[in-house]
């Protein structure tokens, strides 16, 4: 039997292990799932006979070692920090790797030892990054291949909650790591081009910048702007793009919500708060607001954001329970931020029969024989449960189909790679629509920008 | 003859070179002026009988303590992170040592050997810090004296245009380093007490969050908060103080204008712009907007930040020639605030008539007898041209006369200092009146921050 190690058995892995699991008979495949926690590997192996659990302590070398060497892949899905110690094993173990994790400095610094060696290290192959690599690389090669230029290229994804458990007013429930959400878009500003002009945007605007998309079916979203978009200019071959922006999915209305949070300061995470173990919600949300000594925190609020008396985005405010005395925030030396997500916690999490959604939406842009053409491509995907989430699915099963690819030999190019060559993508997507991950296409008339088709 | 070495020779040593020469034959003084720069240390000496330039790089240990081994004392102009070398070898050669910098941890970390030693390490003896601190404590100390407890402490200073240099929409000139001004008060939220009430304010916020002060013969100014109100609390004893707020001051309608510039991302210091050297001032601003392929940037600018047409705020852009097509920034690698400094220094630049001020403005609250009451204290002081400057005279006066007072054993008290005992402030206070130094003081009715007096 062949041997598949899968290091950190984290929430994400559910689809990932259930694909091999299934594929396991038939391909002769035997998992060891090993985690610091041995309890959630066995949780994760289930009874299923070719799996098995192992406690490993990454940090211990000769366990970590010892793993390594009786496998015939590895899966790294521990958090993207912790990978460079597996890949420097896996090099001189001479074991193929798989991640779903951006590729690091340092393990693009692997390049050269892993091409020398044949190996195959495959990285960014779950969602944004990874799908959205994959379906984005497939149009454009086509585009490309029929003697089309590329003219704007943009790229949206959003973790949401599915429609049938969409009920609060701002469409958002957790679906995923609440810290991320509540910090994102922080640390700069965000980057990209617009018909061939550099632009940036603060983060404290940014939540003001957005733009509608339709998925049909579906209905609106809004995409607000990611800090990287320039760094995919390189990685898709775009360096001679008009317009290239990435960016996440909201439902209508989020941003310009979420946009209060950001104006007052409480998404901030570079400092803790006076007394914040003891502060109540009203407490917090006084804090970033004037003192007065005889106005309520309720009329300073909608004072200091210019909120109408009839803007829904009060009622949002409201539905949080943000003005409570009585509720607390109950955490020592909190950040703004970890003050914030302790009272959307409460709120934004998912009930135990609620499901998740992940949306995908792509523009390409182009030129072809002297005419301006575009294509939408749009997928969406929703979770079964809370174990087999949407997340869940689009994360494991792109790594599991490229894992057996790999071991196979199917795919067999060398190198640190991410899945934008076609000996890549196009397999694993066909695989994927077998799991109900499928892109819709069509052609829609090419705008650029001028979106309105305003003349001046 | 006793010696003296100032060691860096900067724009803001004239005021303090010209009174330790003025002092020079009736003190028995002997300058040693040093710097990396000879010429400008000559420059300072002048042909002053009692002074002598020096060439020194601090960097070079021998020279800096042959330097300093054959000086009674020594001050250091240095930029204030470079004193730390100089004040190691003050305390094995055991010289005493003033700086008008803030104290630095190393600084403070020095100050059991100091002590140990019986040597005066005095710091934060110029202008914010340092007259402040004295006019501050003298005030307090008093109240404290006469059984008052200390209810309220505000505190601005502001490096502002002289009156009758003050030609611009913007009354604002540089009058120290402009690239502190572009950047001032980012790196954290502005943190300070409230009766009672910890307050935040975020960055892009603070420019809105002013308020009015009026300085009798001088008019209207606006105080915006600083980052660091806290850590004076314990500096001054004001542990249980209700109201503790240290702010910044401008003319009225600075804080609002220059809020276009923070809302846009243009005093951004985190990133470069692609192509800055060749970007017009016209393509600066259009990199903060989005793109239309109809509109002009002055429309996209209104709309995006609300400027209606009447709106003086306008006019304040177009003073500074915003949207001009053919100036280019010409730095290569620019951040958005580095870019936008060089904009500024076209029109803020001093003209060689241009006289500088320094405004304070202190307000103590207390309760005496059961009864609350307020002083309001503050200080006006214009320069006298582009050498003697407000500045240099605020920061290079005291710093020489307590020099003065060390050297002469007036101010005895051994440690790592501040001007913040009366052994230290009473004298320097009263030296500083007879080159016109003097704090207003004014009793006004306690309203502690029900400034309107609004009943609820």
């Amino acid at each position: 039997m062949r041997s598949i190690l899968i290091i950190g058995a984290g929430k994400s892995t559910s689809a990932l292990i259930q694909y091999l699991q299934n594929k396991s008979d038939q391909e002769n495949l035997r998992l060891i799932i090993a985690d610091l926690n041995l309890e959630q590997a066995q949780k994760l192996a289930g009874n299923h006979k070719n799996s098995q659990a192992l406690k490993l302590d990454i940090f211990n070398e000769n366990d970590r070692k010892s793993a390594i060497s009786e496998a015939d892949i590895v899966i790294s899905m521990l958090p993207a920090r912790f990978h460079i110690e597996v890949a420097k094993d896996c090099i001189s173990l001479e074991k193929n790797l798989v991640t779903a994790s951006y590729v690091s400095k340092e393990m693009e610094a692997l390049s050269e030892q892993v091409k020398s060696k044949g190996l195959i290290f495959m990285n960014e192959i779950g969602v944004d990054p990874g799908i959205d690599h994959m379906s984005a690389m497939q149009v454009i090669d086509r585009i490309r291949q029929s003697g089309g230029k590329m003219l704007l290229f943009e790229s949206f994804t959003g973790g949401l909650v599915a429609p049938e458990s969409d009920n609060n007013l701002w469409h958002y429930k957790f679906t995923w790591n609440p810290r991320n959400v509540v910090v994102a878009g922080q640390g700069g500003a965000a980057e990209f081009i617009q018909e061939g002009q550099y632009k940036y945007i603060p983060y404290h605007r940014l939540f003001r910048r957005t733009e509608f998309l339709e998925v049909e079916g579906y209905g609106k979203f809004e995409g607000l702007a990611n800090r990287n978009s320039l760094a995919y200019q390189k990685v898709y071959g775009l360096e001679n793009i008009k317009t290239l922006y990435r960016g996440t999915l909201r439902r209508v209305g989020f941003s310009k919500a979420w946009n209060m949070f950001v104006q007052l300061g409480m998404t901030d995470d570079t400092y803790t708060m006076q007394n914040s173990e003891h502060m109540s919600y009203r407490d917090f949300i006084n804090a970033f607001l004037p003192y007065s000594p005889t106005d309520s925190v309720e009329l300073k609020m909608r004072h200091s954001l210019k909120i109408d008396q009839d803007d829904l985005m009060w009622e949002k405010l409201l539905e949080l329970d943000l003005f409570n005395k009585n509720k607390t925030i109950g955490i020592k030396d909190a950040t703004p931020a970890q003050a914030l997500q302790k009272i959307l916690e409460e709120k934004w999490t998912l009930a135990p029969d609620d499901k998740d959604m992940i949306v995908m939406y792509h523009k390409f842009g182009y030129e072809l024989n002297g005419e301006k053409k575009q294509i939408d491509s749009t997928m969406v995907h929703i979770g079964e449960d809370q174990t087999f989430t949407a997340m869940a699915k689009t994360v494991g099963l792109p790594v599991g189909i490229a894992t057996l690819k790999i071991l196979n030999k199917e795919i067999k190019t060398p190198g640190v790679l991410r899945p934008i060559s076609q000996e890549v993508y196009e397999p694993i997507l066909k695989e994927l629509e077998d799991f109900g991950i499928v892109f819709k296409e069509k052609e829609v008339p090419y705008l650029g920008y001028n979106i309105d088709n305003v003349v001046g």
